[in-house]
């Protein structure tokens, strides 16, 4: 499982045009380089056919952004967690906005990940529905309100109360889960709001995805966080 | 898009251990092989996370198992026929046993497809379902009758009329559209009984995917191919 | 199984609070008047909770809005075919807009339904899957272009050519399957055109459904379908 | 909301053809009978269907078996809870091991249930999971490993230990939720037991909705409770 550190940008490439096949691995690319310079950990979710190319070229995480909760066997088209290890990820995003989970598949998730040794950064909607995922042991976990999903408008900024409600009710139930935010961030600034507010780092997909030059916004993110 | 010949060999590897990663890489190179012995085409569908590499390595047509009917954009964890594409695939199964899909929903897929240049393969259970799926103007279908599948026993010996049927029904509809047979598919035999009955190759698993030696299996099915 | 003359008027009451509880009861014994006025016959389609009120009370056919492909067993929450006879419906929709279906469980559905006795009208959005569902043999078929449902822009008016062009494929298929035209229905003149395009009736929701007075406007269609 | 006293005996009706239509109507009844001798609590799940016609025979109180966290409005052929409270319902089973949910949308249906005056009994298959699900605030959570489930074989004997262990933890997280047992609940003995491990009653399904006498097999489980 990766091994991951903290304050963490986590970058969604989702399937953006902008972030598919070559165009995934220069940001991931651009993502090691902020990582060397900044020492800030970066970790890069390509589509499943990028994770491949994307973990052969460079040396920080790389996560799926999603798996099945299955064994190998007979289940075409579907993401077996083996094959995404394979690939050479090292971790999967899980219950993603625009791909959410039956809560018991969540759990059956969780446990396939940590079967094949993956790290799981489990996503939610609200503090209270972060906190019943919590319960299932994903290695982490990020609260992202859908409503600011790719507005540009950041959570830390428009709702910082969801950030410390979650917190708190996460806290109670699980005091050491890392708890990152998402939702709407796109500048540095965001990212320094988020960690003052209680949380170890951001979920992060077309401010950087779409970016002209996601060097520099990934760059620019790194070193707000270590302002915190 | 795909150009496929007849007879083809089509092989799902699904997401048995037993083909995936590097070993999907070594089925394949047996694929193309016994296709440059043979002149039968052979087609082989890794998982997502192997398109490219099996596409790199190989010259013979490469399938995905499934794409979604999405464009680009914000779609976690689905998969974009245009990132299957620029992996190097150049076609895709729809509508598999495994991952039965909404009839609408295959008419997008067949047309998101068609937007990118890949061939579907849209697959069905029963020779009525077959025809209603072969109106949507897939490159070719295939019938299987999940019943059979995975089993050993081959639709083209324990239900050849369902085969018959398909051929017939489907051809008042749509007079052209290749037609292939799945389900069961394990010998030299069963590939020949298939093209015997009006069919132009085979859709077939685990007697490829999990032969202790596919070159073999697979050389045995095209000569099978080569006599009809 | 029920038997539908034609024309038709189906009266899809959705989930409107306006159609839920006694105001069902009330709109289908608006339906049942002016079939008893017009000779029009009018099917009315409440919720499953409000099935077996309203086929107590009128004599008009009362279909379920879905089904499900399950026999008799442990499926809690599921709608049971044989449920939905026994509280009285006579009919089913399949497919509708806001319900759409995997192809093989349509066709499961259509078999179930059979089974019991209950009349089948499969919707469908184009012309293309209106002819793949007719395949599949239900009672009769509809088309509703989802886009239209629901504006008050009747289909027969914006884009008669998609109910024409439907009428010409299906009817390649399928030389004497009813067909339906829905989404947008809302006026005598759309139904009238409905028909002069080559249906034999409408599938209307919210023009009745949200009607001050259902009487008067199912009174308006039928009698202009009196006309064609 | 309905006003439920402990302990408490939920009769899952299911879609058996066993308990459908009058069936229900018979099988509430018998359960009514039993609380008016006993004073033990029974609560009756029918098919949708059948809701209107057992609430308006029986004073006990009346659970839909799922419902959809929708708003009145367009959307055919699913479970609006105003329609399910309407015809007569005070309560619901949410996520039930035949009828799982996405986690968002368990959170949604509790909403919506809470603005409509519905109980919630939620269901989960593990402890884990019920103390995730307890979270969300239903007013009832129960717990059913879905391998005993239809067995005849009780939790309570085979697995006390999944009982004890749900109590445990989510007594941790929701000091006062009432927490039930289900799966292969079948004798009064593994009622009395149900109810010693530390749960309030248990949710039974087959043993009672296929009981050739189900007066007697309610009566000796709500016994059974009075001995606790």
């Amino acid at each position: 499982m990766s091994k991951i550190t903290y304050p963490v940008i986590v970058v969604n490439l989702k399937t953006y045009i902008e972030s598919t096949g070559r165009r995934a691995v220069e940001i991931a690319k651009a993502g090691e380089r902020v990582y060397k310079e900044t020492g800030v950990m970066v970790v890069v979710c390509p589509q499943y056919t990028d994770i491949a190319r994307v973990a052969e070229t460079v040396e920080i995480p790389v996560f799926a952004q999603h798996i099945d909760p299955i064994k190998p066997g007979a289940h075409t088209g579907y993401i077996l967690p083996e094959a995404v290890k394979e690939a050479g990820a090292t971790g999967t995003l899980i219950n993603h906005s625009e791909h959410r989970l039956r809560l018991d598949l969540i759990a059956e998730t969780v446990k396939r990940a940590e079967d094949v040794g993956l790290f799981t950064l489990a996503c939610a909607d609200t503090p209270i529905n972060t906190a019943a995922i919590s319960i299932l042991n994903p290695s982490a976990v990020a609260v992202e309100p859908p409503e600011l999903i790719g507005t540009g408008i950041s959570v830390s900024k428009a709702k910082p109360e969801i950030i410390t409600n979650t917190v708190e009710i996460v806290r109670k139930i699980n005091p050491s889960i890392p708890i990152l935010t998402g939702a709407g961030v796109s500048t540095g600034e965001d990212v320094l709001k988020a960690i003052q507010l209680g949380t170890v780092g951001v979920l992060v997909a077309s401010a950087i995805a779409k970016a002209k030059d996601p060097y520099s916004k990934i760059k620019e993110m790194a070193e707000a966080a270590l302002k915190a």
